[in-house]
């Protein structure tokens, strides 16, 4: 087998650089990169518990080479279609012949042990402490810019290797309608519904969090549609348990929105799996074939949006127990107002 | 043709999603992403040139039929082999004749017209500036996240969109020996040298830039590295100029290693093209076979790293022109001391 994929070599071996590639076979289990990250390649491995062989070369054509070289053998190669680019499994097919591994690694690290669950516990928690200290500046007309900046800069003074992901700060009717808005330069003011959606990273495992505010007192619509959120995202959490089918997740939630006539609001799907990747399996939408499992790591993000009103997402990073679930997310949700540190 | 990487993507509409499609046919242009990108999508192609169609389907099963449904038709279809990956390409395969498009978007965007430099002029300006207002911490004990996270939150406040990619700071006798050193936790003292790698990030564009400091006094190999590098650096840029090979400037730089008997810890190539990807054509290593033209954004980056040691690297980031290459960083390198503004 031969891996590409950044996290899944980074699970399998912990070195973290972004070129490497690892080969296992019957009797090889090797770790390839170029000089740039040779004596970073060798720390990583030092503190790994698997006693893969380090194989460095300087120049790329080198590399590709060490590469044929240490996976050439009688068998075929298993490689990763999903992520090696069609052109890179040409050039490897030229070579010896190659199939598709499938998601064999994603398989085995889909499920948390208890050393992946402490960094994301952490990586949760920095992020849930760092909204509390700044959220209070939403009060005080910043930029989305401005808040989203505060935000990974103190996650990082309070503890975190850097953001879990790009900061999502999406304000007033039109910004906060877009789930995935570009945080911009718009002026945050009272009246405005705020979508924060931040997460921390702690040695490679991300967290993921979203909570919405409304800067001032909020009015009937906006604390109307909040509670339907809410409600939504508790139906969420209640159907969270092992051997529950991730589909039925997202069911849950859209059976509030169904309820409360708003279902066109609501614009994605309800969460997905989180851990050296942001976005990975389980994931939980109306098409998911996914069953949850003891360990999975999930998000459960319902949220409504419309163009004029603004939205609401709100969003808990869980992990899955065998009777419900384990909240990583600890900040307050009851109401869209600033938060405090666990009520939950 | 059916374009799904970002960047080219993005030079070619505006659209700034992590998710979409372009389809370029004889009468069709269109943008095809999902739901969380509709408005988005919508505002980003109201400010571009071109006038491209809008599908936004929701579901990820009906984005698939629409980039399907449009991109049919009687002849086949280019797509692009280095960045779809292999699974992808098979799904599309099994719907039309495909073949690859080589890098066509890529060679449309390598050159950068004026408005694309000013973008890059700024961004580079930016990481000029905040590497000054930064760079005096070094005298005070920090750890190297200490100095990135100040870097990358003050490159904010001066006006960038964020980092243009993961900041380098590698400091003393192992870390700074290694050019893509992970930013850790060590503690920045008396006699380290530091490498410091950092660029902004302005509307989609990068700069890059790397210079390198001795806390406190350098002594005499420091000195008498550092002038290697600087010497093979000037070596460099003097090579520069449209119709130059890049392989020329890399062994314009290794010439002067060669002759100070310190070429093998020359362990990476002499630098890359920068635009809307960090990395990107014209490479300029042993190999390459590139040749630069009017309009290139490029970096000219040797250095020196031996374990034991540390290192230096010196990197500055040019536009090509007719006759030699205008500097876009314009930091002071005449010495690893800390930098003033513009002394070149």
């Amino acid at each position: 087998m031969l891996l590409s994929h950044g996290t899944n070599i980074r699970w399998l071996t912990g070195f973290g650089g972004s070129l490497g590639w690892v080969v296992i076979g019957p009797d090889r289990f090797a770790l390839i990169t170029d000089g740039r990250y040779g004596e970073r390649a060798a720390a990583d491995l030092a503190e790994s518990r698997l006693d893969a062989e380090l194989i460095v070369r300087t120049s790329r054509p080198e590399l590709a080479e060490a590469v044929t070289a240490t996976a050439s053998g009688p068998a075929s190669v298993l490689a990763e279609a999903e992520h090696l680019s069609h052109a890179a499994w040409g050039d490897l097919a030229e070579q010896f012949p190659i199939e598709p591994a499938g998601g064999v690694v994603e398989s085995l690290r889909r499920v948390k042990d208890a050393g992946e669950l402490a960094r994301m516990t952490l990586a949760a928690d920095i992020a849930d402490r760092t909204l509390v200290e700044v959220a209070p500046m939403l009060d005080h007309r910043p930029t989305e810019a401005d808040v989203r900046t505060e935000l990974e800069y103190r996650m990082r003074r309070n503890g975190a290797d850097g953001p879990s992901y790009d900061t999502i700060v999406a304000s007033g009717p039109q910004n906060a309608a877009r789930p995935h808005h570009n945080t911009g330069d718009r002026t945050i003011g009272e009246g405005d519904t705020v979508i924060i959606d931040v997460g921390a990273l702690v040695d490679g495992y991300h967290s993921d969090m979203t909570r919405t505010f409304v800067v001032g007192a909020a009015d009937a619509r906006q604390n109307e549609i909040y509670d339907v959120v809410r409600d939504a995202q508790a139906a969420g959490l209640s159907a969270v348990r092992s051997g529950v089918a991730a589909a039925d997740v997202d069911a849950a939630c859209r059976a509030v929105f169904r309820h409360a006539g708003l279902e066109d609001w609501f614009i994605h799907g309800t969460g997905h799996g989180v851990g050296l990747d942001i976005h990975e399996d389980p994931f939980s939408s109306p098409v998911s074939t996914a069953e949850l499992l003891v360990g999975d790591v999930v998000t459960v993000e319902p949220g409504l949006y419309r163009d004029g009103f603004g939205g609401v997402r709100i969003e808990d990073l869980v992990a899955v127990t065998a009777t419900g679930c384990e909240l990583l997310t600890h900040l307050s949700k009851d109401a869209p107002c600033l938060p405090s540190l666990p009520t939950t």
